[in-house]
């Protein structure tokens, strides 16, 4: 198979990478950024850069770019992908990209999956691209009745063929509503959390949970504005509940309740538990 | 040096595990738990059992107790300790031990310092402690007026001793307002995290940002229930900044205020940044 890779950043330079230490697929890059290209075909991960006229030449076209950038990049080249050919994207969100690409594409005879690799790091770039980044990680799609069944097949395959652990199917609905509680939400908290005015004072009084707890606060700004807009009520829905849950403990101190505390942590606890069961089955 | 540890829970034991591996102090304990002491006899990792009846004959004692008990060990045991020996305690708070057992102790001619190793698991009990859990860890010493600084001398040679990289000192209260922040608020936040009503449909939705924030939320209920209650005030007030903080967000995105939102995002980047660079110095 012919793949390129539109945007060869964390996400599509990982893929890329993936890509080549997995298949025999040949995979060539288009990026803006004449410097990524060079170094990507320098460490030999792409064949070759290739240019929007060329984009007919591809079986599958792989977009690593932010959301508006994919949405506006299937419009303006609707007509240069290959008939019957595959494109799909990898953003964090997804019905605002699926809504506005999915059917122009179907009615121009190409095959659009709407897709997640579940996940990331806090850092952004071709320069931290792993060829290891999927293992282990989901691969979500998002078909909708628009989505050409035999495209998710195949999807789903080179998905597996490249390293995910696995593939998992949800409405761009369903996704979005998840993903604003386990990634966007995970964000938003992190970023919060280094707020307080005692963060200069943490050296040598900090471990494992305050390490965990704001890792991704070191996020990409440009990227995650964009993903946050664009899923704006289910993340405001999530910020809502953990606000209302924290004034629940915050209440139980005020009032001196170790009882109601007592309860509510020990609800916490069972609630992680069971869903630690949950992923393990 | 003979020392006797009283509680080889998740800290003691392992407190018991680095002595043994990293010194050739003789080590001792005591445990309502009598399988326990068992299992730490079997398994080498103490000479044997003490009875309070001989604490007098061992030159240290570390406190591996929940805070109440803490304190109640060394008032009802306060004329059985070795006259010149050393007790400290190893409690995840600092004001409420020290005020009420330092002077006491100082009094009965015992030198007490209050710390505080600043290393955990999600798990509870001797059959989970390690002889490398202090290892890259803090061991943080709450000094006051009425310490004995040989005895910070001594213990601090001995947590070096036995594998914590660095001891840092504070005053009892300033430790207590700092860890509301870096390890308190850490596991409040992971509790209410869980809550959200999304909890169960995250199977194949989550990666490294899910399982980070929400790794504490397994906590014992019973040991943080009593140390969030004695720094109650600390606490409420982390629990207020980061609510106000989650607060900035949620209007953004209500607001559809893009520029806002980025900045904020950009702030807490910034933020995490500065906090990285002050721990690597």
């Amino acid at each position: 198979m012919k793949i390129v890779i539109v945007g060869i950043g964390l996400i599509g330079g990982s893929m890329a990478k993936a890509i080549r230490k997995n298949t025999e697929h040949s995979v060539y890059a288009i990026d803006t950024n004449h410097e990524t290209i060079t170094a990507a075909i320098s460490q030999e991960v792409i064949d070759g850069e290739a240019s929007l006229d060329e984009l007919d030449r591809f079986d599958m076209v792989i977009l690593g770019l932010y959301p508006e950038t994919t949405i506006r990049f299937c419009l303006d080249n609707i007509r240069r992908f290959k008939k019957g050919g595959i494109v799909i994207d990898t953003c964090g969100i997804k019905s605002a990209i699926v809504e506005q690409v999915e059917r122009p594409l179907k009615d121009a005879g190409v095959r659009f999956v709407g897709c997640h690799p579940m996940a990331g790091r806090e850092f952004s770039g071709f320069a931290y691209s792993l060829d290891n980044l999927f293992e282990k990680a989901s691969f979500i799609m998002t078909p909708t009745d628009d989505t050409v069944m035999s495209a998710v097949g195949e999807v789903s395959q080179f998905a597996y063929d490249i390293g995910f652990a696995k593939c998992v199917m949800a409405s761009p609905e369903e996704h979005d509503r998840v993903i604003a509680f386990t990634s966007q939400l995970a964000h938003i908290v992190s970023s919060a959390y280094v707020k307080s005015p005692s963060l200069m004072d943490q050296a040598g009084f900090s471990a494992g949970s305050f390490r965990d707890l704001t890792r991704v606060a070191k996020l990409n700004e440009d990227m995650w504005t964009s993903l946050f807009m664009l899923n704006r009520r289910p993340l405001i829905d999530e910020i809502s509940h953990i606000i209302e849950h924290l004034e629940e403990y915050r209440t139980a101190l005020q009032e001196q309740d170790s009882e109601a505390l007592h309860s509510l942590l020990r609800d916490g606890r069972l609630l992680k538990e069971k869903s630690n069961e949950a992923m393990a089955n």
